[in-house]
């Protein structure tokens, strides 16, 4: 296929080597002249010259982006790649998305208790001893006490869990939208034996 | 130790029953007499009286169950296991939540283009041929046209990925909060070299 990818930075460039390793004509579209010997385009000459276009720009950028192609885009596949990520808390969150959590507002009418946000993202089967091919699976947790998640991970990593820990309270956000993913997953495929693992830790 | 689960549903029945196959003293708090043989008691003497309580209610029921146990939580480890599940529209979704996305912002920009949200749970390293201990991993990917899914699940198949399509675009919500997921892992372990995998398929 002819591939073109929109934008330059290492998304970009991991896309076009990766998938030309695979027999792809990959072609960056960039305002740049050279990109590390990649071949390389205008955005529009890219995209409009691709049987498949992958959007690969900052989040920020990508609706302009977009926009902007939204002619040599038509009727094209387009991956959307970005994510609405900003730091300005000092913790990853997202730019297009949510300040609250059910998790957060649990904290919030219990305020004195130190709440551990887990056992959201698994269906009731495998909350204990999950026993499946390729585990142990990966619980993720969160919250302000660390007391209180190294309470809940001991307790999972004797009952089958690996345990990762996605920082304060307010990571119930990206937890229960996780869930969200996991119920339209096990939807998709009919089985709800199934968990998250985090390969490569 | 003595575990505390309010709520008597799938939920706290599965941990009441697992976590005391692990030696621990679990009892669900419930207004009911009696839930399949568990040992129960009222929500307020089991939170009181439990070193570790789960909230295992309803995502609707969470804050006010919270709220109304303030008191006996203090000082407590509280593990929140709800999620603000909500099926409206017709697919998963959450009522404490966000309503747009990038992936959608993206997808009306451009709307003759037929975009699929993937890509992004993942960082650059791994987006072609992740070679991971206990891979392949998963790329989840949504978006509302079948064929440009089909022809990115193709080429996914092809580079090292097995595949999991959650629905329409506006999945993308989801995935897009899957990212923050990954950064916060991938910062608490220093290692970037990690994706997700959904086990048992």
């Amino acid at each position: 296929m002819r591939i073109g990818i929109i934008g330059s930075g290492a998304v970009g460039r991991a896309l076009a080597t990766g998938l030309a390793r695979h027999g792809h004509e990959t072609r960056i579209g960039t305002r740049k002249d050279e990109v590390d010997g990649l071949p390389v385009g205008t955005p529009s000459e890219v995209a409009a010259e691709a049987d498949l276009v992958f959007i690969a720009v900052q989040g920020a950028a990508a609706v302009e982006v977009a926009g902007g192609l939204a002619g040599e885009l038509t009727g094209k596949v387009v991956v959307d790649t970005t994510n609405p990520l900003e730091f300005s808390s000092g913790s990853p969150g997202l730019f297009v998305g949510h300040t609250d959590s059910l998790g957060e507002r649990v904290q919030r009418a219990a305020p004195r208790a130190e709440v551990v946000k887990g056992y959201n993202t698994v269906g009731n089967e495998l909350m204990v001893d999950p026993d499946l091919p390729g585990g142990p699976p990966t619980m993720f947790i969160a919250g302000d006490s660390e007391r209180a998640k190294a309470m809940v991970a001991d307790l999972l990593g004797a009952t089958g869990w690996e345990v990762a820990d996605l920082g304060g309270i307010e990571a119930s956000r990206y937890l229960e939208a996780m869930c969200v993913a996991w119920v339209r997953a096990v939807r998709d495929s009919g089985n709800p034996h199934q968990a998250f693992k985090l390969l490569g830790r």
